[in-house]
């Protein structure tokens, strides 16, 4: 709410990339146009996929680690910058050279004050086990100048534990970069449909909007769904991608993030108060 | 599996009833014909709402009071006379007059062998915290003649915690009794896709099939949705009704059980083995 007592917005852009392996340069690139694009659309929070950059399907672990960064390298190096030039949030993925040597599949955010959280990817998918060590730490909640923003990666979603724990924690928007691949859904329904109705029911389960940036493109025998999606606190989409491998797009959307704060769902429900911790 | 490693399915049946609130001599009998009439289908497992003998929408605890049954009591007596008979699963609703004194939304288990479980709804909905006590116990899992068995009442399903508590628990197929009132949903979307929501995304999360018995019908104001489904263990609806308020019919669904045991869905991700619960 403004101070006159109406209603107030934030704009959230997810730029849905198409990432090439092993050309990091072009990638970052790639990254720091959908920025200044989304800025001059006006977007104070802007994400952008699940390791954007280094690309996703690694051969072997060498190659993962040649293609890292640690969180002081070029790539969050230019998002902060550009972060505080806009003075915007940024949420991007980033394969982690972590100060402990291990290989991290990671997020970072970002705000005019520069870096203010790296996580580490907790619940790892397939053949990232054989090149990253999960995360050990909560997901982040972060209090910005554009909103109180949690954070995870893609497979994380699928564990409405997670979700929850962001929610509890007070996130008013859950930013989630993914690379969702193809998965095989009935006939007749969109592609990203099973991914979307885990990140609908999440943000249903807690009343909190959803931000998910994907990526398109096909690499190495793998399509990506291009599956991008926000969703409002009540768990409806306000915008999603057209789906498809080659649908590189930037989703704009407009959340009342001081909505979600009220966990109400009927006169004598609360999706948070209603939990009963004890029998769980 | 069956001896021989052939798949094998169990038949299903969610009778969708429209009940009126106060005739429970008529709509004991209703659920009573929908039971033969599932049995003739095949099903092995039949499926009741929530409070179909009762109705819902009760003015005040003394009315609700008033059409209380103990598990002892008509209904239950008569459904257990049904499974044993045709040696079949019911599940159903019961407004319970509990031997506690207190007044309770449950859901009751029978097979060949009489009552087999007595599960008292948890989360409570709206004005049902008006007249009804929450239980306190986890949501049973029982070993029947026709299948590991879990059970819990509409709200419920909106807390993944509860969902997953059944999941770990070894439940085969989850049956929920529900009355969904109509709820806001987008254009062009089916009246029921916020509550299939929720129930996919909870069978997907665990990789465990769920069936679910609405009701029909107006109630005092009160439209019901009318949204029966039965969802596969990986979230993909095998049936769901043609929502309507005068939609009262039988949804008949074959299930693979033991295919519910695999909670593999990928070649390195197990649903609950990736689970991180020191974390959560």
């Amino acid at each position: 709410m403004t101070d006159d007592g109406s209603s107030a917005t934030t704009r959230v852009a997810c730029c849905q990339l198409a990432p090439v392996l092993g050309e990091s340069a072009a990638n970052r690139a790639a990254t720091l146009a959908a920025i200044e694009s989304a800025v001059e659309a006006g977007a104070r929070i802007v994400m952008l996929p699940e390791l954007p950059v280094s690309g996703y399907v690694f051969a072997d672990p060498v190659e993962a680690l040649a293609l890292a960064e640690p969180v002081d390298g070029p790539t969050v190096t230019a998002w902060a910058e550009a972060a505080a030039r806009h003075d915007i949030v940024v949420v991007g993925g980033l394969c982690e050279a972590a100060p402990d040597g291990t290989l991290r599949n990671s997020s970072v955010l970002l705000d005019r004050s520069g870096l203010r959280a790296v996580y580490r990817k907790a619940h790892l998918w397939d053949a990232e086990k054989l090149f990253f060590t999960p995360g050990d730490a909560a997901p982040p909640v972060v209090d910005t100048p554009h909103g109180r923003i949690g954070m995870m990666i893609c497979y994380d979603l699928e564990f409405p534990e997670w979700v929850r724990k962001s929610a509890l924690a007070g996130a008013e928007l859950l930013c989630a970069p993914v690379n969702w691949p193809v998965e095989p859904v009935p006939e007749a329904e969109r592609p990203a449909w099973g991914a979307h109705i885990r990140v609908q029911a999440g943000a249903m389960a807690n009343r909190l909007p959803i931000a998910v940036a994907d990526r398109a493109g096909r690499e190495r025998g793998v399509d990506w769904i291009g599956g991008s999606v926000v969703v409002n606190a009540d768990g409806w989409p306000l915008v999603m991608a057209e789906a498809g491998t080659d649908a590189t797009q930037i989703l704009i959307a407009d959340i009342d993030l001081a909505d979600s704060r009220d966990k109400q769902i009927s006169e004598r429900n609360d999706v948070h108060a209603d939990r009963r911790p004890w029998l769980y």
